[in-house]
């Protein structure tokens, strides 16, 4: 039993969960910039952090909350436009004031109201508007305002991301699992300015919810690399609210288990993606398909280093078939290599075997990657290993994005 | 005795070294693309290759005559336009057949002659041409044509990159030291398109020159970055002749190995300079100077890190004194890091401290910015380790060079 993509679902999808949207004006007039989130129920939570040293204010106010209380949690407040990132003592105040004003304005029990902020590092949030467009947002919650929100907490974004899957239990019934995502430069593996908040009508334990997010990264977010930086906020973010009555799923591997795992993949996969095909100055949505590793783990460095390099992904901003720049990427990624096993396709033309590059049509070629989609398929001829890793081509316009995003 | 540039310095300005160049037609008519340096007597020789798993040709026959014979060495030959990188056994064999060539034309002994190629990869040399250019410039070998092999081996550089300085041992006389290089994209420590050689008259044991080209390297080559990039080729040689008649330096602790390694390294930071500052693209030269790690294995980590980091070389392309995201660069470097100990300043700004961006004028940090050389000095504040790594900015040019390099 597949799980099937909802049509027009979103973050609010599951059962038992409402969102809204408000305009504090926190750095721009006029356009929503704060987004609640809230479950009827208490829910379990399971997150996964920014691996960065430098970690901003609400991020650390979620870890403490996260710890203390990862079966109690009711709401998500989330702002864009300032980050709340190296502020120091005054931001920390802000954040826990942050969830304090949510959970007041809403009568919910403390420590249950996870915060997070995405923008300019470095400023301290004005307290006053988000207080306001707390409480404007706390009037409107409804299950409809998943979009709103996922239009809130866009900054260079492009495009608001969500969807949903319906997962079928072992036993009958359906439980949903609903998600939103935003980011778009600053991307890669361990999640760069990117947050991602998953909900589900499931009932999770803590320990198969924790488990099931993990794996689920693994395989979504963590495989995807728009310029190699990472930032100081990144969170993902799993809330169930049980809503859907199903029985607890207390193991991932167990049938149920697998079900929402898979559903669950399904969800960060699709929103992975979205964030790459909206990764700043992106041309080019880029598949690297890498097998024959001697492990996964290989796999996934090899795959990530040809991801990451800025000359493939200028070649490939040329829709230049540059078989040279890809072997020359896996023979500095650490992986183990012999470069006269290596076949090389793109978008389905063989260009490297055996050592060499193969006579083909450079012209031909150009054509065949000169698409919105192009696929990288390596085989390294070595082991069992495979990975599959998303990117995207390196632009004028990702110079020009980044040389005057805060001017 | 601090040593001293040499005015017009080049790599045959030691004493008993000549060189040529000849204009083979490899990929383009009427440009030299074939050095040929050449030392009376036979030289001790070190070498550093690229750490790359795929490894060109000539490169994998210089490890073999290395290992085989590094007292003995007479010549290098040095072809620009094709890498002999990828091309399987036919590149093997042109490699050793263009090494045998030289020293057939020159009468020099077997073994004798270390080959390097730079260019396009994957594709064969012509032999015949090449063979013609060795005959060429075989005839013309003289001291001041060192300026002229720096010229034969650019590829995309823009300018040759040379120098010699004078060394005075403890014991009077004087020794020279030469190089020359080569190399603009795909530049990163462990050396990407790059090639340097270096040449001198001093007497050096084979190990006393192997431990002064590391020590030389690891304070210039390994400190720079333009991309990230790290290619099939590059290579690092030191030859030492014994032409000025000192006494052989056996040891680079001694004082005259200190005078010799300093001389080194004086020499090889001026190319592996002038490589930054010929990459692809760049609009300004950014010294990042960084104290106050916890060793200087994680100076060089953070420094590097931030130095490659394509938000923070897009940031300086704009002139934007975008301290946050230097700070995020050392926050995912791994190297050890308290937030709220690092001292940031931008051209003598001090922009960062306490964990908080200071209050300073972005128009006018801005102006400070909007110039050809930009250092970046950071502190740490937990250690005595430190370290100074050289990179560029990253421009629309870049992107364009390397969109278009092949086509």
């Amino acid at each position: 039993m597949m799980p099937q993509f909802l049509e027009d679902g979103h973050v609010t999808t599951p059962g038992g969960w409402r969102a809204a949207a408000a305009a504090c004006g926190i750095r721009r007039a006029g356009r929503d910039d704060l987004a609640l989130l809230v479950s009827d129920t208490p829910c379990t939570a399971a997150a996964l952090f920014t691996q960065n040293k430098v970690k901003a204010a609400p991020l650390l106010y979620d870890q403490a909350l996260l710890a203390r209380n990862a079966d109690g949690i009711r709401a998500v407040v989330v702002n864009s436009g300032i980050a709340n990132a190296c502020t120091g003592a005054t931001g920390a105040a802000a954040a826990a004031r942050t969830a304090r004003t949510v959970e007041l304005a809403l009568a919910l029990p403390a420590d249950s109201t996870f915060v997070m902020s995405t923008g300019v590092i470095g400023m301290q949030l004005p307290m006053a508007k988000i207080e306001r467009g707390i409480a404007e947002a706390g009037e409107h919650l409804a299950a409809n305002q998943g979009p709103a929100a996922a239009w809130a907490i866009m900054t260079t974004d492009t495009r608001p991301k969500y969807c949903a899957v319906r997962v079928t239990p072992a036993h009958g019934g359906a439980i949903t699992i609903g998600g939103m995502a935003k980011g778009s430069g600053m991307i890669h593996p361990n999640m760069a300015t990117m947050l991602c908040f998953l909900t589900t009508d499931a009932t999770v334990s803590v320990p198969a919810l924790d488990a099931a997010l993990r794996q689920a990264a693994n395989e979504s977010f963590h495989c995807i690399s728009v310029d190699g930086d990472t930032s100081t906020n990144d969170t993902m973010l799993a809330l169930a609210n049980g809503h859907a009555g199903q029985p607890t799923i207390n193991d991932i591997t167990s049938a149920d288990g697998r079900a929402f795992l898979a559903g669950l993949t399904l969800v960060c996969q699709r929103l992975a993606q979205e964030v790459v095909r909206d990764g700043e100055g992106i041309t080019r949505f880029v598949t690297i398909k890498l097998q024959g590793a001697t492990s996964d783990a290989d796999a996934r460095r090899a795959a990530m280093t040809v991801a990451r390099s800025p000359l493939v992904k200028t070649a490939l901003f040329g829709a230049d078939a540059n078989w040279g720049r890809v072997v020359c990427a896996l023979g500095y990624s650490g992986a183990e290599l012999d470069p006269d096993r290596v076949v090389l396709h793109f978008n389905g033309l063989k260009v490297f075997e055996h050592g060499l590059p193969l006579d083909f049509d450079e012209e031909q070629a150009h054509q065949l990657l000169d698409v919105p989609e192009i696929l990288i398929e390596l085989d390294l001829g070595l082991g069992p290993g495979s990975a599959t890793v998303w990117t995207c081509d390196f632009s004028y316009e990702y110079v020009r994005i980044n040389a005057e995003y805060r001017t």
